[in-house]
């Protein structure tokens, strides 16, 4: 089990919440997100490491900006 | 044509904006809608007029507060 911390800018809402989720759900091994537009922190757990790399693009498909935290 | 305008409170992205189109546009009659988070203005072209209560309604059901403008 593997878990990594983001910080994610531009979020205001819960849709917000639900479009990161969506993208980032996608990464093959990613097991739970946790995801807060009031903190703006991302919470990935993953079955195996995932590439900081395939979460920060999946943070900018879903429109917004990540920094690894 | 009949045009109305209602102030909408909560919206805070384009999300948002989504949501209400989403919700305003199932209404029947309804030709045309303007919304924007950033004005919380929500303006809504119909072919015959449409009873307020249905686009309070919409709003509601989308997650939101207006009152008629």
């Amino acid at each position: 089990m593997s878990t990594s911390e983001y910080q994610v800018t531009g979020m205001s809402c819960g849709h917000c919440e639900v479009a990161i989720r969506g993208e980032v759900g996608q990464i093959p091994g990613v097991d739970s997100i946790d995801v807060s537009a009031q903190t703006g922190r991302l919470v990935v757990t993953s079955t195996e490491p995932v590439d900081d790399a395939a979460i920060l693009a999946a943070v900018d498909e879903a429109g917004y900006q990540a920094v690894r935290a």
